[in-house]
């Protein structure tokens, strides 16, 4: 008797993340849905911080109203999501009656699986929420997110899962959102999970395909006992995107594992995502090849081109090498952070700092904070000589407690604020839209009532496009024309302009 | 001490081969070599019958003077071929002194690992080939090729790689052309190789990553005991080609395997095919994603686009699903041939004649061929009654001997005819690539002396063909040019009428 692998689709949320810059459009998604909620699942990942975000700034969509139509267009598969612990789905700490009425809200709209993660793996930064989950009778998934760094033995990572296993999480997670993880480490963490918190643990593993790597870690995840895993299906996978659904459920034959996947309504739903991506052109990554030198430089493609972009900016983009090589020092300066959002931002933009600068002449708040413990405690030790520094600038304290325990009550705030914005529709949910992205709320509320966009593009059109109609290609020199004009014939010579 | 595990790179043949219709001009490859030849590689593919080929129909490149030019750049890395067993490198049988004059004339221009295959899996037609190669004294490689049928149990390979060891091979080849293994048919079977045929058996293995499994089964195969693999610098990887070789250096990490390759010089020849590879645009495979469907029609991409164009050649495009369905059946009436060059060309083409004209009521002169014993003899047993078909409509009779013996001594005759050419040299190797490809090489010949062909384009230019600057999408808006007219240059707005 096979051991039944289930299967997590990412192809509503992270899948368009990380291919197609989030801006798949749900009547885009819509009609795949039958056939996804059929196909036999475990859960169906569909909503999170960045397509929140993506919703209300270029979708012009509702995001609650997004997971309400999921939830009916899936209804016999659970939905998924993914939760920053107390950042909610916001980029800082929020009070912890946001942090309850979140979940409660998104529980209530619809959300079945809470996947909850903190950038720097601090457990204090998940307990919120994860009782928070647990209170709704849902389903809580504690994470550890993947790093490689001298502190991140398989040891830490097994001590943080049964940290989450004792909070109560239904399973725990290993997030490798740099499609960092190899199949030994895969292997080893996975059955280190198994014997410390119990055989009965249920371990889910989230990798990315960056690498190429990692279809092999899966493998050898789910022969250390592995009960989950997260895939895309084929049209929407690869590159900085994941494996693909269809080849794991093929790869598994005669091993003595198996899905309950039916393959027949997923490729379905791979031709439909076939066609819808064409549409996409303009924002799809621009390779979905292998890259290996993340091993090396532990730097994730998104914070790779952040940097060169500031460099390019300040006139300095010939100093990327430096930059590279500044990245380490700092990140081990900073007690090893996994570069995750918000951490990898706050980190890269440091480096470059450090580089154009002196190194750390001038220090960004969010880096001085990340120093002083307002994010979390980080798995290694922070150089105490910069921590000094960051004392120095920013004229704030090391703080040792949980960074949300300073943030005083901001409920009652949060809902006058977004009582008096136009369009506000007096839910709690437009409240915690606020929230979440008080820049962009206002302006969302204020044009609701338009409709959802859709940014996908007649194919044919976004060719053209992306193929520059101004590039000398086209006009690489002057080019002679027969014109016919009022009858008579002329030869003409055009060249650009 | 971890096990070496060696690994040659197919990025000099198979690699262009799959993803770029063989068109890579060798001066694209030169300045790769360098770098190839100190990475550490067991060997560097850059040889075999659809390179030849090209060389010779569309790069205006004598093949024998690249191999020569390859074993100049590579002083330090064997050097290895394709071979067609007793097909040499063309697409009929040939008599036996061809086939060894053929091999003592490629190891004589530099060729060092001759790994030979047969479409059908029959050792008779292996057994002069690898004489041959042994008689040189280079290194003897005998080929399985993976297929998947209810013949096809891990005991037959098995057998065959026993057959082939017996016969004096250095090693043993798992050839899957059509990314077919699976990672438990891959460890089984080279687990039942090392069991039977000893366990210094060198086993090595081929796979292509349309499915996107195959790294893990390189994983399998090499926890089984497998020696050696193939890989492709990631560049020019994926899709219908290999799996990346970065990736594979760097999934054995800390699994108790590991390769000799050295990286830096990897990434190099990497950035360089990135950038040549844009050049060959135009020749670029569509789709560089996974492929899972192969799994259950056993139709190769090739294959699969051949029997399109052929029906609709016919006015019957609509027939697909039909010919889909009757590929199997005709598989297995000719005893579950592997589909792979000849065999699924001349499958594939019965299979469309059956449904446009009624089954085997037309029959190609190949399939009775096929049938009747002339490409060898099958794995499995063969349609008594369409064997009898195929003896009416040919008359022909069955064979049971081995193929070659019934060709008589045909060298001399090559001699003359090629001698009678414009443009042929004198020596032995332009006959022979006169015996492989006599409709090619006497254009080839009349051509050399105006030297290769270089089909690669400027990026640019490329990328206007591709997108068709015709499109209305290049004229969605006013454009304005420099008319002249008559001596008199203007300014001038076009727009879409």
């Amino acid at each position: 008797m096979d051991k039944r692998i289930e299967v997590t689709d990412v192809i509503l949320r992270d899948a368009h993340q990380s291919l197609m810059a989030t801006r798949m459009a749900l009547e885009d998604m819509l009609p795949a849905c039958e056939d996804l909620d059929r196909a036999g699942y475990w859960s169906l990942e569909c909503w999170g911080g960045a397509t929140f975000d993506s919703c209300i700034r270029f979708l012009n969509e509702d995001p609650w109203e997004r997971l309400r139509t999921f939830k009916r267009a899936l209804p016999n598969t659970p939905t998924q999501m993914l939760l920053r612990g107390q950042n909610i789905l916001g980029y800082r700490h929020y009070e912890d009656e946001v942090v309850d009425r979140f979940v409660d809200r998104a529980a209530k709209n619809g959300m079945d699986v809470f996947r909850v993660f903190d950038a720097l793996n601090d457990p204090r930064n998940l307990e919120r929420s994860i009782a928070a989950v647990k209170r709704t009778g849902k389903h809580a998934q504690g994470t550890i997110c993947y790093t490689v760094s001298p502190v991140h033995t398989v040891a830490k990572f097994v001590e943080l899962a049964l940290t989450l296993k004792d909070m109560g999480c239904d399973s725990i997670c290993i997030k490798d959102m740099a499609a960092l993880i190899k199949p030994q480490p895969a292997y080893d963490i996975v059955k280190g999970i198994k014997e410390t918190c119990g055989k009965d643990t249920v371990v889910h593993v989230h990798a990315h395909s960056t690498t190429g790597v990692t279809l092999v870690s899966l493998m050898k995840a789910i022969e250390a006992g592995a009960d989950i895993v997260d895939t895309s299906i084929s049209s929407m996978s690869l590159g900085p995107g994941h494996n693909p659904t269809e080849s794991l459920v093929e790869m598994l034959e005669g091993t003595g594992f198996t899905t309950r996947l039916d393959l027949e309504p997923i490729y379905r739903v791979r031709d439909h995502f076939a066609e819808i991506r064409k549409r996409y052109a303009e924002f799809l990554t621009d390779y979905t090849g292998v890259e290996t030198e993340i091993f090396k430089s532990q730097i994730p493609g998104g914070m790779l081109s952040n940097m060169e972009s500031q460099l390019k900016q300040q006139g300095q983009g010939d100093r990327m090498k430096e930059v590279l090589e500044e990245v380490p020092r700092v990140r081990k300066a900073a007690g090893y952070p996994p570069l995750v959002t918000p951490s990898s931002q706050i980190v890269g933009t440091q480096a470059v700092l450090n580089v154009m600068m002196g190194r750390y002449k001038v220090m960004t708040g969010e880096f001085s904070d990340l120093m002083l413990g307002y994010y979390g405690s980080t798995d290694g030790p922070k150089d105490p000589e910069v921590v000094a520094l960051a004392e120095e600038k920013s004229k704030k304290e090391v703080i040792t407690g949980r960074p949300a325990d300073l943030i005083p009550p901001e409920w009652d705030r949060l809902v006058a604020e977004a009582s008096a914005l136009e369009g506000y529709n007096g839910t709690e949910e437009d409240v915690l839209t606020y929230a979440m992205f008080p820049q962009v709320a206002p302006k969302f509320f204020a044009n609701r009532h338009q409709g959802p966009l859709n940014l996908g593009k007649d194919p044919a059109f976004t060719r053209g496009l992306k193929a520059d109609p101004m590039s000398p290609a086209f006009l690489s020199g002057p080019i002679e024309y027969k014109v016919t004009l009022d009858g008579k014939t002329k030869k003409v010579m055009v060249a650009p302009a």
